[in-house]
């Protein structure tokens, strides 16, 4: 049994040294519990107690309090492991900071840290700064990293995709009116953990779910799901994303409770339209901004633009959301590697919110689904 | 229906500016969730899309992108909220960047902003001191107002202790030989929706439980759920957190699968008398070291102290974890309307995990105990 996916994160540490080489870095430090998962493999509970990556040329470590040691020591891809300790007897030091003084004491003076500036606490980069040695912003170099995916993140992200149709599957069958919102999220996690335990005992996985129901809340695209029964007439957009060893897919649908009315069935289908549309844009080459207004082209036609609040979508990998973003300001073009969720939306006042979202790979000459489920109106309806 | 609590959020907002008059800063700042809800009353679902917290001596301003406009103006106490767009016919401007920027401006030249630096990314402090405002850091003062709850936060604290029981009643209730750790998470988040829906229909909670089992995997302190299945002999640490409102309580209990063997029974017995002393200790004016060393004493005196490798508590409220931490070098003391959790925990190798976690809120004269659930090894053994 064990994992289904085995990550290989030391290729990343490779091409980000190869990096602090060209940009005269001589380290990198990071707090971010993604950019640590995608450097490590680990991913930790963190809570009030700071975990810290830090890279040199020659050397990985991860600063972690005691009660992770064992844990990261398992599961983390560095060279070493250093613990600070809050115990009286324990070993010293007792400080996350003190460890980061002694790291960045190594270093020549005026040397060059590369932090992720969009991320780093302001206490850190000021840590840095005071023992002499200056903060590099390193974002774009993690950010085109993280958007090109390997093959051992593309398995991860594939398994996430296959658990995201389970669960969405067990969700709607379950859904029913008079059924809570919440409810109908769990129901798709218990079939999630019956599906994921065939696959490996010890297999990481971790589920968001989000089931905005109604006129009034399925237009708010990122509410909570609450304890709200489903009533006729409502739409319901039923959003899950699954993690697989911290890497994640996401799939949406949107569905009617009861018989739809003309007005639904009308901005289901431009809904539908628009996100085929984009589906049909994805391949290399095309720009972020042709994938969003081939999408955009067909809601504003149909007179719902200006409820199209949103971007047609965003990359996925170890970030919920992560770059790139296909949104309607940006040039930059699709790339083989890139993993990006398809999900235009709008959501009309009074009427309800329209939104189905899948997750697509780029490949070299087009693009791969990696989650499927019915898309229709009739598969979508609620008795 | 609706909601069970009320939040006061505004009191907290006049306090800061009370704070700020003080410490002579003209703003504040803040990126974080946390203190967001804190001072808002309101919690987005962020990922990629910042919402920015500013505050004034005359108003409060909350930057949030286009998709969480309604919802922000329905549910935050903000004075103004300023939206940014990623539609091409949608208002300008595009960026939170301009937003903040503009409310910078407005501010005199060489203002002090005051921000949390443990938090605030570092790109902000820099859109700050480049535009000629100082950055002032002020999570003393921010960490210090949270750590003593108001009425209303502690009536929101007391419903999620409430849910934590029913989740961990149920939880406890379902698990089994051969019962996957995620699994047993789910009994008891369905239960906690049952529940929760009898208190309002849209009644905001959050789950969050964790089930690590085993005698190698429950020595890891936060260890997330697997798929793994119970098994004889297993030691079990079953820790739940319920959120209603943003606000969250906690309750955890160590389990064991099958008739206890010697070890076991002793180390539970050891555990559960300096979880008892340390409740004992908890009330005004004792100092955070004395209440873990009331735990700590009797772990040590029973040869476990080296595997006593956490603290015996921390606040808790909107964060996870949060001040004050009741660690052996915080000479800090009690006050009323704090509220912890206390939960010594020692992790044996080869024998496993053991800590129970409850939540206390701090009165005047003593501790009023949040979560109740039976503690003893016969109510804690699974058959």
């Amino acid at each position: 049994m064990g994992r289904p996916v085995t990550l290989d994160a030391h290729v990343g540490v490779a091409t980000l040294r190869g990096r602090m080489q060209e940009r005269g870095a001589e380290a990198y430090l990071s707090l971010d519990p993604d950019s640590q998962t995608y450097l490590t493999g680990f991913r930790a509970l963190t809570y009030s107690r700071p975990l810290i990556l830090f890279v040199t040329a020659t050397s990985s470590v991860l600063i972690v309090p005691e009660l992770e040691e064992k844990h990261s020591k398992l599961l983390a891809q560095v060279d070493d492991v250093l613990a600070y300790c809050e115990r009286p007897d324990g070993r010293t030091p007792v400080s996350h900071a003190t460890l980061l003084a002694s790291l960045l004491e190594q270093l020549p003076a005026g040397a060059r840290v590369a932090v992720e500036a969009q991320r780093l606490p302001l206490v850190y980069a000021d840590a840095v700064r005071s023992s002499g040695r200056e903060v590099l912003a390193f974002d774009d170099v993690l950010r085109r990293m993280r958007a090109i995916k390997r093959k051992d993140e593309l398995a991860a992200i594939r398994v996430a995709g296959e658990l995201a149709q389970v669960g969405v599957a067990a969700s709607i069958d379950a859904a029913c009116l008079g059924m809570g919102e919440m409810d109908i999220d769990a129901a798709g996690g218990a079939a999630i953990h019956r599906r994921a335990a065939e696959l490996g005992s010890e297999i990481m996985i971790d589920l968001l779910a989000i089931t905005p129901s109604g006129a009034r809340r399925s237009t708010l695209p990122h509410a909570f799901s609450t304890l709200r029964q489903l009533a006729p007439g409502d739409m319901v957009i039923h959003s899950r994303q699954v993690a697989v060893e911290g890497y994640r897919a996401e799939l949406e649908r949107t569905l009617v409770v009861g018989e739809p009315t003309p007005e639904q069935e009308h901005a289901f289908a431009v809904m539908q339209d628009a996100q085929q549309a984009a589906m049909d844009a994805t391949r290399p080459g095309v720009a972020m901004r042709d994938v969003d207004a081939a999408a955009r082209e067909i809601i504003a036609a149909a007179g719902y633009g200006a409820h199209a609040i949103h971007r047609t979508g965003h990359g996925i990998g170890i970030g919920v959301h992560e770059q790139p973003f296909l949104r309607f300001d940006n040039a930059e073009t699709l790339e083989p590697g890139m993993v990006v969720t398809i999900e235009p939306g709008f959501y009309v006042p009074g009427l309800g919110g329209f939104r189905h979202s899948d997750t697509l790979a780029v490949t070299e000459t087009g693009s791969e689904l990696l989650t499927e489920y019915p898309r229709s109106l009739d598969a979508l309806t609620l008795a």
